[in-house]
């Protein structure tokens, strides 16, 4: 078994060779950064492959998501889409996305953004937040990762509502599906978490429709993909009042450009994509399961849909 | 029944009148910053009374306490110490505290200061932590609040400890107890919560030699009393690095000054003691049916033991 591993970062890449090896000593495992025998490689380990890439591999078994969703594989325009896309989904990855939304939910409900600007002037400004049983917080896409940070939200004390293309079920949440249950879960939603997938419906769909059927003064929390937001939408939804706060952990472009005036917006905060990710420790444990299910099985569990996009 | 409220702040105290006499209408309720007079008074409702206030009220039959501690009346060198005071503990105040524990523990945890302070200056400074059950937190005191708020951590994936004065059954929770279980408790505890009553033993607690029991590079919140913490101390452990981070909500004297190092320090975060507090809304119920209690049946549940300090 021949894995190539490519993600833009060569240190990072040679980081998930080293982890790798160590799980699966008798496989062949590079990096795209070094040179390899193209012809030899079964699979590939990818995050944000370069356009092309993968269509130069013509052995390949299945291509291999070093992350949950599968967007950066779908945007390749050179894709071969008919290999099998496996995403790597594990606890480690579902625990820190639920540490992420349940600290920064708390942070929006109990309005730190606001004191913490107030702190730096040196000023004592006391905001006191209803309980989080008479907050209502929405978390949109119930996957893993928000099914299992809305059950989070749900055990701190919030009104949890989730939303979700399909009918869900969790413990202590009230769940809306389908374009038709979107009206219902945005009214009166004063915390709005996106999980969603990326897919070309998902796209922008963080936009000025969808801020006004918010309650005015609402608080945004994008932990999912920079291009589900409209970001001139949201900075005119923050102008007006519509949006009190946002805290976003994904972009279009990362790193952010030193001059987006997202950094020096008093309304946003930004996190650098840190909310979760897949570490090469764990990670490359569940990839080499999955390969090993793969291998057996002809498919694996976590195969994403490419049709549907996730 | 004559019942006399006394806050510092004079606002403060007519929104609790206000709320009181809407729970009790055949009460006779006044704030102690307008006449009232002194030989009717039978229930004096405070936070912080001024020295020799109570002692100047000759048919009191209890106090109350507008918070769940009670050191800011034992403070009062003139105070009648036969009286029996009532703390004001109650759903709301415990799920504001376990939601700020909650918050701030995974702010520390997921390294929010450093980042923030990064991007400040527009610097994407990506930190990865380890996953919550890699992490060691302990809290600091086990009453009402302490005993929620650790809980959830420990549900929301932490490896959780606490530490009481006396043995304490919390789940998931490694429980020590007394002078001689603290430093097992110190131990490799890289976040640690203060959440104790103050108190004469519990003065100072948080000095120099109780950073140095911690592993290098800990971190602490203090959302109980400022008096707890030994701020010179605090102050050399965060330029050694033996503590990385420190969030206060509490200081000896609120607000905190202008100019008090704190402010500006970047090893330190200040909230305005927000952590939690009894609001007038839901405060005037509890206050209520602990009066009603002690009416019938000459004590009540949630007093105090003076003696011990909480």
């Amino acid at each position: 078994m021949s894995i190539v591993v490519y993600l833009p970062n060569p240190k990072t890449s040679a980081k998930w060779v080293t982890r790798l090896q160590g799980v699966l000593p008798e496989a062949e495992i590079v990096s795209a950064h070094e040179p390899f025998d193209a012809q030899a490689v079964t699979y590939a380990a990818v995050w944000q492959p370069a356009t092309g890439f993968l269509a130069g591999l013509p052995n390949l078994k299945a291509i291999i998501s070093l992350a949950a969703g599968v967007d950066h594989i779908a945007a390749d325009a050179e894709l071969p889409r008919h290999i099998p896309v496996i995403r790597t989904v594990g606890t480690d990855l579902t625990q820190r996305m639920r540490e992420y939304v349940a600290m920064q939910v708390l942070n929006l409900h109990r309005y730190m953004p606001e004191m913490q600007l107030a702190a730096a002037k040196a000023e004592w400004k006391a905001l006191v937040a209803p309980v989080a049983g008479q907050r209502t917080v929405g978390v949109l896409g119930l996957g893993n990762l928000g099914a299992a940070s809305a059950a989070l939200l749900a055990q701190i004390g919030f009104e949890t509502r989730g939303w979700a293309r399909s009918p869900k079920t969790i413990d202590g949440v009230t769940c809306h599906h389908g374009p038709e249950g979107l009206k219902a879960f945005l009214e009166g939603c004063e915390i709005v978490v996106n999980l969603l997938p990326l897919t070309p419906e998902t796209h922008h769909i963080l936009n000025a429709d969808f801020f006004a059927q918010l309650p005015k003064g609402a608080r945004l929390l994008n932990a999912a993909r920079g291009d589900h937001l409209d970001e001139a939408a949201l900075l005119e939804a923050l102008e007006s009042g519509q949006i009190a706060h946002a805290i976003l952990d994904a972009f279009p472009l990362e790193p952010l450009a030193k001059d987006h005036p997202f950094w020096t917006h008093e309304g946003v905060t930004v996190t650098p994509h840190i909310a979760s990710q897949v570490d090469p420790e764990t990670g490359s444990h569940i990839m080499a399961a999955n390969i090993a299910e793969f291998e057996a099985q002809g498919h694996c569990k976590d195969q994403a849909d490419m049709q549907r996009g996730y």
